[in-house]
């Protein structure tokens, strides 16, 4: 019934990059933002949730219009994203999350900015299910952490804590996705988890 | 307890631009992006909902690296965007809307895009509240349209139907919003009686 941009229905069949899960090394040549997009992309195919990425927030300063139809952006800069990567709906909750690939054993908080932990928090606090999905890339390891448990260390980080989450606080406070075939980061089995234990 | 990228923790009092609600006449110069952005402001000060406007999606085809800490885009594109412009949290719910302002009578379907009608249809199925938000300027009136009405109307436009919305289908099946004060623009106010009528 209805048109998409190119023309063609996203398949209901597997998403455009596929990835045999036999070869894992092959995986860690492909970004953690292309993996969790296939994955969303197999969960809207399915009709099992609707999760997007958000676009990169850019700060547009000069634009030339070459023809009457198309502009070029020919100046603009990368801005501070005010919220984070993902949301969307799954089982009529609202799902909000931020993801990271970190190298070695230790997750920096440099990597992620206070109002964002802040924006996880307000999220929870208004009844949807937030959390930081991280990739290990040197063990090809995937975590869900909720983000009570990121806002719970971020304080104590505040107080004269660590400065960096060891692999270890995600094994223990977080829960480990096992990477599959389709999709390809599962994390909405995690979520199933969380909302029955609720 | 958080820091905000400016260093200031959001004001609980007004957003910073604030309109008289007696100068209606100065309303027409304000865009209605901006307008709605104030009123989601409003709403996350008072820790009333949170709903952010996703960042317009740019195709980055040039970078350049002046500085080793500044990156700067030199030739990117406006793309297609693939869902709405808003979404966020209300009272638990997922709340996802599109926005438009229009001129004259009429709201032509050629303004909104077949897949953008598809997502707001998708987020009602999975248990959202979607709609469309539109201010026809002429008459400085904003209405609510819950996607259901708006999906009835371009499927009928796809059969032959018109290819444009007139203002008193609005008047009709819509929700008028009165343009207060704080915020400007209460929509939520008409999602409460959505939610009472489920």
């Amino acid at each position: 019934m209805f048109n998409y941009p190119n023309g063609k229905k996203p398949s209901t069949q597997t998403p455009s990059t596929t990835h045999s899960p036999n070869l894992k090394k092959s995986r860690l040549g492909i970004d953690f933002e292309g993996l969790i997009n296939d994955s969303n992309q197999y969960y809207l195919n399915n009709n099992i949730a609707v999760i997007h990425k958000k676009p990169t927030p850019i700060q547009i300063t000069k634009v030339d219009y070459p023809s009457r139809k198309s502009a070029k952006i020919t100046e603009a800069f990368y801005k501070i994203p005010s919220t984070t990567d993902y949301n969307g709906i799954y089982k009529g909750k609202h799902i909000d999350f931020e993801a990271k690939s970190c190298l070695g054993k230790t997750f920096s908080l440099a990597r992620i900015y206070d109002h964002q932990v802040n924006h996880l928090k307000l999220i929870r606090e208004h009844g949807g299910i937030s959390f930081l999905l991280i990739k290990f890339n040197d063990y090809d390891e995937v975590y869900l952490l909720e983000s009570d448990k990121l806002v719970a260390y971020v304080e104590a980080s505040k107080n004269g804590g660590r400065k960096s989450i060891p692999k270890e606080y995600f094994e223990e406070h977080g829960h480990f996705i096992k990477l599959g075939y389709n999709p390809i980061i599962d994390y909405l089995k995690v979520v199933d988890k969380l909302l029955e234990d609720k």
